[in-house]
């Protein structure tokens, strides 16, 4: 604390990201890294920047990665907005359309957002998802407040499909409505495609999961050219060049090599399969997921006692101490090895247990 | 203009950065880009970057780029902060210790100060630097209200001895100072030493100028360890992981190569001194410059209609509207070839029009 801290300052309470051990060792699926590492292309196009391309300055406006962006998702670059990973992308968002304002969410979602609306003097309204854990579309359209949505939902992995969303996008047009896409590319349907018709709708994504890049710090949004262009806004009044030119490129390069995101998409259902069967054979709930994790709590084992014989098995999970959910476990999709050995591992802890 | 903007963002007057033509055929002396490609040792890193550093986030923390840093600058790692660009530093720093309060800068110096003040409801008092564009020391030191203070100055290149600002920094010491160093390295001296004897002083700096690398988005503070907390307070409330795997590596290794740093700013400083001896010579007023540009002006072509004339020869610099300055051209120091071609064009432009 120092007397120079705005006031604001000393209330805030950070958000904690998942631990990010040193330790080479661990099977770490506890942040919901993609499985593999990104494509080729990617790599080459980070060893082939240039000095001079280090020395200028980048393009502050990305033009080269928002067209890309804009021809995988059939819409026009006007129409998409990109930034320092997805989390910078939803701040200015707060910031630009939510400010001051009452926003609705989720009582179990993304744990950032609860930290923007202190961030940003947001009155917050968390809506309880329902007993399974999916979402209340109901309460969420008879209450007027813009929305904040995680579709695929964290730590849950439950995803509404593209009719739903319309329904509640519909629901009341002078609404904003936020869809986050943090874990598309997994199985989901997206709400791209509703912008084209919908004013009122951001859809949010970041590289860091369907791309394997959570090392570069990516993530954009698209909506309608007004509302990318209050984003600009932002963004423009706080830092000009929030993408520097390593990985401009690199993101470039990413989005440009569909196949590899059909078969590592592909790659991380099976293995999530693969684990979800195994689980429920040994008494797990597991919740149907459309994202690269899983959320699973025991029949009988608390949550807590199964994160700690993980850990001090050298496999590192998610848990969080909140209420409704402290019996639960996010588990990321690792590889089919990686599964292998999850499973191998929790068979002995359930039957040390349960015999 | 969207419905859904907030009320403030309407009001917003974007900074505006200096135009990146995709031409490779210009001189470009409108950015301060540094004359030199960075150091080998920053490429290496950049090609070193494994796919699975990339797969995997981030040190939110930069450990090992801030322990560099502080080895650099013999400060504690406690004593450093590090954000996209010293841009994002700076936001986060107004927004942490000065939003909602009167603060003084000068009316010529970084245009991005009015821009953050507006962002952050700062009450923004503009003291006039003197005829000389020299700091108005006394009228900083009169005035009770944070200072944020750049030394060099932009655009004029004009430094502030350290005696100046420890007079200033001492003169309140319940008022906060932060010197914006981003030209550091080209001869001015700097204001770290002092960050241990005053916990009302931060230091921020960038990678772009000193180090060559505008293209990578590097920039840290330097302060007494419950000011830098503050920084960390903000950046967790907003991305939590602000520098990407690539940035950091790179980053570091720029800051390890202290011969290059020394090198390259030997060589900016003796072209420094070719361009203004001999603009000097063809009648122009050049500013003491301890900057990697020089403001300039002659002593009878209108600054426009150089900027013009050298425009379409091929050769960009930087002007601005603003009546104080309006005479006046901003020119980044290049390369020792360029400056001789800058002469050349120079005196062509000159001759024309005074015979």
């Amino acid at each position: 604390m120092s007397r120079f801290w705005v006031e604001k300052i000393a209330g805030l309470e950070p958000y904690v990201p998942g631990e990010q051990p040193a330790s080479d060792t661990l099977i770490k699926l506890n942040t919901n890294e993609h499985a593999l590492p990104p494509a080729d292309a990617v790599l080459t196009a980070v060893r082939d920047i240039t000095g001079d391309q280090l020395r200028r300055y980048p393009d502050p406006t990305a033009e080269r990665l928002r067209s890309a962006i804009a021809a995988a998702e059939s819409v026009s670059p006007a129409q998409v907005y990109v930034g320092n990973g997805s989390d910078e992308v939803l701040a200015h968002l707060w910031f630009a359309f939510l400010k001051g304002q009452r926003v609705q969410t989720l009582d179990t979602t993304y744990g950032f957002y609860p930290v923007w609306a202190a961030l940003y003097d947001v009155d917050l309204t968390e809506v309880p998802v329902l007993d399974d854990f999916s979402v209340d579309l109901e309460a969420l359209k008879n209450d007027d407040a813009a929305v904040v949505l995680a579709n695929p939902n964290a730590p849950t992995g439950r995803a509404l499909p593209r009719d739903e969303i319309v329904a509640l996008v519909e629901s009341n047009r002078d609404r904003l409505v936020v869809v986050d896409e943090a874990y598309f590319g997994f199985g989901a349907e997206t709400a791209v495609p509703l912008v084209a018709g919908h004013d009122n709708l951001v859809v949010t994504r970041s590289l860091s999961k369907s791309h394997g890049l959570a090392g570069l710090r990516v993530g954009y949004a698209i909506a309608q050219a007004e509302l990318i262009e209050g984003l600009n806004r932002v963004k423009n009044s706080f830092n000009s060049y929030p993408l520097d030119a390593v990985a401009q490129s690199a993101a470039t390069a990413a989005i440009e090599d569909m196949q590899w995101l059909e078969a590592a998409s592909q790659s991380v259902r099976d293995v999530r399969e693969v684990m979800s069967a195994g689980l429920e054979a040994m008494g797990f709930e597991v919740l149907p997921s459309q994202a690269n994790f899983i959320f699973i709590q025991h029949n009988t084992l608390p949550g807590k006692h199964i994160f700690d014989a993980l850990r001090s098995r050298d496999i590192l999970v998610r848990r969080w101490d909140k209420q409704r959910i402290k019996n639960w476990l996010r588990v990321s999709v690792g590889t089919m090895a990686q599964a292998e050995q999850l499973l191998v591992v929790m068979r002995e802890i359930v039957s040390a247990e349960t015999g």
